[in-house]
């Protein structure tokens, strides 16, 4: 299929380049996506070295139910302002023949409707507050890899979706300071994910209190930067106080003989982030993988003109896949019968960080034209030894990824000291450094007038200048983006 | 806690050992379990071997919507006559204050309800429609691991709750005889991942019409054994013939041009495997696991009286599950500062197959003593060579547990040429072969007076003698049994 350029049209290039990379589909189901193999494939290499991360620092795997008593959410929403009440609402449990055909059944109504989870604090809360009940339960270290579900009008795959895959971490601490130690350690996970996996370069830092999660004392985040200038939330991760631990009394027996509240953490990690490393690696041709998440990271095509040409190629193909698994690199023979044009079309559109490209001649000769997706450089290279270059050519196409995404995040983050200067820089695009005095009023009027939030804030402290907005002492360097 | 013997209560026993072994627990959403870290472990375990297989044979994983429109059901209604309609039905977006508290918003009623999947050929049927289009599209080889609902009025751990974790796959094919191929394929990846990881010994066969899945031309089944005699289904595989694909209007253009439609198949195995294996390996001690599925194969419990003694014998034992690790074998150190006693309780009502008690003693001696879950007994074993030794008491014990099951089956598996025959049979537990007339009304009947189904068809033919209800010949031979 064509692929509209990123210049003409940014979000229809994104549209574009899902679609014909066959990651995932619009389904008959409003707001919800399909995601297909392809898709798939690469976020199961996304949860691979998270979930490894995840044990490594002493987490376990579980499971809570899909559906919420509304009764929680109605507690937490007590507690919450600005508690968000988009959700899927389940009230009958029965299917039936009503007269006017197949639905539901009145005889069916719940007593008490269910909600399917936008995430799970409040269930997790209900059962803490039975299974925690010494400083010999905790802390409790928990991650569930599940479904959530969050009503949205205006869906874009990936990206803003009703459902979508996630993990979410949850956790219970004696103290305040572990429970920070705890949120400040799963951020560091996310980055390091987001960089060395998705080659998405991130910010830390933590969110205002006007974008924080309204359960939690403090919501850290991971953002990146799109090439349309705009910033993504890769991934958050909350300290949530004492608040849940309130909320459902979720108490244990101290050393010191005292039953106090515990300190609860949660984050989490979304398919997002594939729409977040689509918008920063891909070109007009297609997505881009970086290696590591790539399902195939080099395919071999083959190219003949007569069966007896084929079949030669093809067996020296087969040898080379072997040669890469040997080495540990994920290989495809595409030895379907078409023409090679096509097929290079479809693996660069797919993202395949490596083609090998491989016909008679250079069989002679004893070699393949390995073609980068990054750059598109080709060069021929020997058959012999030919597996550890491909090793060399994706660690090298990882690094450049990485590399260019920093390089651009670099050209696109700017100082600002006045409004006049945090507009024009927001108009270039990117990130925009500038120090504010820290009220609600001049956050919610920067956004009104720039459309602009702050994605994080990166530094509280007294020599910070004034407030671009206000002119008044600010208190904190905040960093400003308009955000997907 | 103190667990029900089997005799005593098999039901309550199983109740008691989920329980002590921290598998699952109920959750204040009716019908809903939790599962905790100890049993989601075995499910990441069963489904390691699983996902291998899956890809092996060519499967590819992928997502589709939680969600289904009810029009989707209602469809399959028509063509299908006994559908289930007990389901999760959503009909709102919206929580907010309605006057009297918080509630479903009227305002945000859906057009259409949505329904929780309770499995998802409808809509991968209604995607399949777009995506195949020629016989070059074939075969769709496709897997995905999710989470569906099932309302369930009586609800038990694991064996059935409303919401479960499965497996489905999906296939679509250009002929009857590949989608039979298919079918058969993945029944005996079931049956060897049953027998090989869960150490449960099943029986291969089809079901009748009247237990078989609606939409299926066949359903393929493994049945297993429990030890109170009643048979557990662990999986199916549903030749789905062309139903699907003709109300679902999936149509390929064949290689002679002509446009046809497909043929399916689907396959699933859920959670409920989990407490088929508790039911089958168990002892009045609590849940027993094979070493296969076990999340620890082998905790080393030190012994001590004094601080310099702990340290001592926890070091050693640090290094013991080091060189575990070496090996393959997931061991654990439990150093916490309890008494050896409660531990070893602990870690039986947990089921981890092998213990190894490390004294001051034993270390002064350069040896452990290894005790095995499965049948209680003892050994000194030498410190240097340990990590081996234990890798084959794992294995013995994963024989040791299937052949047990095995003998149990032997034992609890008979033959009836008459109605009273097979009544006595059915009294003392298990299976019983029986051949009948092959009519709905014999089976209803026999089910009517003996609680047993027809688990599987094992055998059709002409020489099977006479129907043990009616007399008349029998066209097939049964397996019955009172099932979970």
């Amino acid at each position: 299929m064509k692929i509209t350029t990123r210049a003409e049209d940014f979000p229809r290039w994104y549209q574009d380049v899902v679609q014909a990379g066959d990651l995932a589909e619009v389904s008959p189901v409003r707001g919800c996506m399909v995601i297909k193999p392809h898709g798939y494939a690469i976020w199961e290499n996304i949860q691979a070295p998270l979930d490894r991360a995840f044990k490594e620092t002493g987490h376990q795997n579980c499971y809570f139910p899909l559906f919420i008593p509304m009764s929680f959410l109605a507690k937490e929403a007590q507690h919450v302002e600005g508690f968000a009440k988009e959700c899927a609402v389940v009230t009958h449990h029965r299917l039936a023949d009503t007269g006017s055909g197949i639905g539901p059944d009145p005889a069916s109504k719940l007593e008490e409707p269910l909600i399917v989870r936008p995430t799970s604090e409040t269930i997790i809360g209900h059962m803490w507050s039975k299974w925690i009940q010494s400083h010999r339960d905790l802390p409790m270290l928990l991650n569930q890899w599940n479904n959530v579900v969050r009503w949205e009008m205006r869906t874009r795959l990936f990206l803003r979706t009703a459902e979508f895959l996630w993990q979410e971490g949850h956790t219970a601490h004696a103290t305040a300071e572990e429970a920070q130690e705890e949120t400040l350690r799963m951020l560091d996970v996310y980055a390091r994910v987001c960089e060395d996996v998705l080659a998405v370069p991130v910010l830390k830092g933590y969110k205002s209190k006007l974008e924080k999660f309204p359960g939690a004392d403090r919501t850290y985040t991971v953002e990146g930067l799109m090439q349309d200038g705009k910033a993504l939330q890769m991934g958050t991760s909350h300290n949530l106080g004492q608040n849940f631990a309130k909320a459902f009394e979720i108490l244990f027996q101290d050393t010191d003989g005292q039953r106090k509240h515990v300190w609860t953490t949660s984050w989490g990690l979304s398919t997002r982030t594939i729409g977040a490393m689509i918008m920063v690696h891909g070109d007009d041709k297609g997505i881009v993988l970086p290696p590591r998440v790539a399902p195939i990271q080099a395919v071999v095509v083959p190219i003949y003109k007569t069966d007896a040409e084929r079949a030669t190629v093809c067996a020296e193909g087969a040898r080379i896949v072997a040669g890469l698994k040997e080495q540990g690199v994920r290989g495809r023979l595409d030895d379907r019968d078409m023409k090679p044009g096509p097929k290079f079309f479809e693996w660069e559109q797919k993202g395949v960080p490596v083609r090998l490209e491989l016909g008679p001649r250079d069989l002679a000769e004893k070699k393949v034209v390995v073609v980068r997706r990054d750059d598109g450089s080709k060069s021929p290279v020997a058959i012999d030894g030919l597996a550890k270059h491909v090793v060399s050519a994706l660690d090298a196409i990882q690094r450049a990824l990485l590399d260019r995404a920093k390089k651009f995040r670099e050209t696109h983050t700017h100082k600002a000291a006045t409004i006049a200067e945090l507009k024009a820089a927001l108009d270039k695009g990117g990130f925009v450094e500038a120090p504010v005095d820290g009220t609600d009023e001049t956050e919610l009027k920067i956004k009104d007038e720039t459309k602009a939030t702050i994605r994080t804030v990166l530094e509280d402290g007294s020599n910070l200048g004034k407030c671009v907005l206000t002119g008044k002492q600010a208190t904190r360097r905040a960093l400003f983006a308009v955000a997907y």
